[in-house]
């Protein structure tokens, strides 16, 4: 990669609309395309020691992801993200070049214990290390450079800023990018992963570009923006965007004919990208999960979920289980009633 | 307003969405509460001499709009957009106190004169006079400085860079504000006018936030972007990001609620917002009604579409109407099989 690098994670972050389903010729066709389209980074799924299937990018077992994989690699690295409570330190095994080059080990501010001994794990086994900690935002200063101290340590490719929940600004990327940029050896380098619940992922991605920093960056992107809530980076906005201000390098024809082929047939039946309730969510600083989970239930106005949203303890912004969300919503109504 | 003012074009920009059919309350609720959430203007609609309903924010004459605007106007100033072809000199009666305060004239690059004409017996009258050369990027610089040396002996309040097809990047918009800000008047405002083909709207829209210059500024936004194509600046994001960034000024709840009210039930039925086919008019830098008007009659893939697009002769390319965006398709389909 240059000074910039973009990283492609439709298979894995545009996952969670499909439950990972994707047809294997789907899964390689579109691992080779992305390679062919230039891009430095190919994420193909996550790693899970408890799927079973084919046809999906929940993968078993790393030698699994080597079939998906082209035989002529250019100049791409291929990554999987592994959860902490999905794929632990024994899972792996050594890495031989047939398969991914990396592993993204991503995980809340509650499992940094065990996030750096899959990290330390994952390094000694000859992979790339990429540390992903989730809603960065969430951690203070304090917290966040212990962390990246700790970090430093496992001697990783690259650590990730990530705004999980789509509210960060420019200003807050800058603040975690100083932190990181002043703690981690200068070969380390800072990612980037944003939602666009308030439409900010490219205007982060933008500002990202024109940092003074000699430090090597990666920008997370998806196809159409295919994720969770009101989606991912766009990656054709960002790859035509690098086209037209730092030279041409990705082949943003062949990014629209998968999005042609595989993605638009997707969001016929499934729905991801901005809308009022993501904003919402947004604003109040909570997982966008509120209204996904919500909205499959019950009818809810915009200006009724407002006040729902309200209604969250603080406590429970991050913490977004689907019987919870539920729940809460029935005592806020039965609450309205009552007044 | 402040050295920043946001203006709301919902009833207006918005109205392409409806046909402008929008019930006479909903105008008069939507009015009244853009105006208690502090915005520093309002744009109600278009003047249309042809205009004959009810129900509908084109208006036949000034005096009409009067009964929907507010009777307590706090600091809010109310416009209607008049278009060359729809409204004449001859249309206009003099400014009484009791509807607009002020009106946009829009033209294309080759209405110049009619616009001018127009602009001056908008003035004459009493009104505010807002100038807004659609397609601005259309002008090239030295097309762009004559432009503005004559609009600046209109004695206009507001000239506005009009981003009609959603690709300008930050820097072109700048390239042209440095123009008007070197040839107008210290009290003449600078307008932004933008689309989202590409979610670049809110981008601009907070990269004007910094500019460095004490010209008075106006970004136009409407309700969670309703508009044509892939829609306008989401009023919510602009409004909030101000809030944050600039001091609490203008209530999102209240945008949210109209947003709730009427214009989510509206998107039900009717779409607009980013898509792959709006991000490919606006890489060729075409009108986005190419993409509008040929998904109502064909059922056209994203790749087809681009090569379609490929197609269109370059000077056609900001002129669209919808048999010429058919017949091209026909010649392109058969074009293909011939090969």
């Amino acid at each position: 990669m240059n000074k910039f690098g973009l990283l492609e994670c439709t298979l894995r972050d545009g996952g969670y609309i499909t439950g990972w389903k994707f047809k294997d010729d789907m899964i390689k066709d579109t691992i080779s395309a992305l390679t062919e389209s230039g891009f430095d980074f190919v994420e193909v799924g996550y790693l899970n020691n408890k799927s079973d299937a084919n046809n999906t990018t929940q993968f078993r077992k790393i030698s699994d992801i080597a079939d998906f994989l082209p035989s002529k690699r250019d100049k791409t690295t291929f990554l999987a993200m592994a959860d902490v409570l999905q794929f632990l330190p024994e899972d792996l095994t050594p890495y031989d070049g047939r398969s991914i080059d990396g592993i993204r080990v991503v995980f809340y501010k509650h499992q940094i214990d065990e996030a750096l001994r899959l990290g330390k794990a994952v390094s000694e086994n000859g992979y790339k290390l990429f540390m992903q900690p989730m809603v960065t935002i969430d951690y203070n200063i304090d917290e966040y450079v212990a962390l990246a101290e700790k970090i430093a340590e496992l001697n990783p490719f690259a650590v990730s800023i990530v705004d999980s929940f789509g509210y960060m600004l420019k200003s807050d990327f800058r603040r975690y990018f100083r932190v990181l940029d002043n703690i981690l050896p200068e070969n380390v380098v800072i990612g980037f992963h944003s939602h666009n619940n308030m439409n900010l992922a490219l205007i982060n991605a933008q500002d990202i570009l024109d940092y003074q920093s000699s430090r090597n960056i990666i920008i997370d992107s998806s196809l159409y923006g295919m994720g969770r809530g009101a989606g991912n980076l766009q990656t054709e906005l960002i790859a035509d965007y690098y086209n037209k201000t730092l030279g041409e390098k990705y082949n943003v024809n062949i990014v629209l004919d998968l999005i042609s082929k595989y993605i638009l047939p997707i969001s016929q039946s499934k729905s991801w990208g901005y809308s009022p309730y993501f904003f919402i969510t947004a604003l109040y600083h909570c997982h966008p999960n509120y209204a996904s989970y919500l909205l499959q239930e019950h009818n809810v106005s915009v200006s009724e979920f407002r006040k729902y949203i309200e209604s969250v303890p603080k406590e429970m912004y991050t913490k977004c289980r689907k019987p919870y969300v539920i729940e809460l919503y029935e005592k806020f109504k039965s609450g309205e009633q009552i007044e």
